[in-house]
């Protein structure tokens, strides 16, 4: 029968413990449906998990993340560990965190936002993680989980 | 390290051959991103094909295609092979083929076209395969690729 092959990456990212539904929404933010350096990307959905029930996991190729990647994968998927690949062998593991403060990773859901306008760099302050809730410092709007995802 | 395990599913339908950046657009006409029945899906991106150079490819456990959706991919991925797994073993294999005709599964680019303000099935006649190219039965406009995902 025609299996996928999933073999061993020699240098890459394994992003684990996305929760279920969210993988597709990390492929977005990282960019990854149409890659031209040639390396492959694996999503897996709705697989079991120990710890979650059913969780999400991608597997990228010849890609290391930026702190940036590292907090748009946070608001996206709270739960989820990354796992840095080096020469077949996991070389770092750590949790995502969702960081107190966010800045320019994030567009205000305010149209009539000054960052929409003037040259600043967007900054949030995280007042709940669950539910994710966040204020804007310019207008002081607060944007709650949908909003963060549409805006990121 | 940790692997996507990728085991063999045991009902289930694996599309091969999907042009190598056109697997999440199969993802999103099957609506496989949130999946309700509990099956598992996998998304392999820029793989290593013989036939292609690179290829995409989808596996969906617990699910058959309608003639409907394999229309649909057709038009997305036209080079893509349907394997219908049952007990493991695939028992029916066959190349996905664009219609002559392509009825109800396409919206009218035209926003004046009447398939927008009656209630009538939309019909496309395939006026050229490569590069994809389609008119309308009832305005005549033509759609080119893009227009056509765009309108799936």
């Amino acid at each position: 029968m025609p299996e996928l092959k999933v073999s061993a990456i020699r240098e890459g990212t394994v992003i684990d413990h996305i929760p279920a539904g969210k993988g597709l929404k990390v492929i977005e933010i990282l960019k990854l449906g149409k890659l031209s350096n040639g390396g492959a990307v694996l999503l897996a959905i709705n697989v079991p998990s120990k710890k979650l029930g059913r969780k999400d996991i991608v597997k990228v190729e010849g890609k290391f993340l930026s702190e940036e990647e590292v907090n748009k994968i946070a608001l996206v998927a709270p739960t989820a560990t990354v796992n840095i690949i080096r020469d077949y062998e996991v070389v770092e593991k750590f949790k995502v965190e969702i960081p107190d403060v966010i800045e320019g990773i994030l567009r205000c859901a305010n149209p009539n936002c000054i960052t929409h306008y003037e040259y600043v760099t967007t900054k949030f302050y995280v007042i709940s993680r669950e539910p994710l809730k966040v204020r804007c410092h310019y207008c002081e709007r607060t944007m709650e989980e949908e909003e963060i995802l549409a805006n990121l």
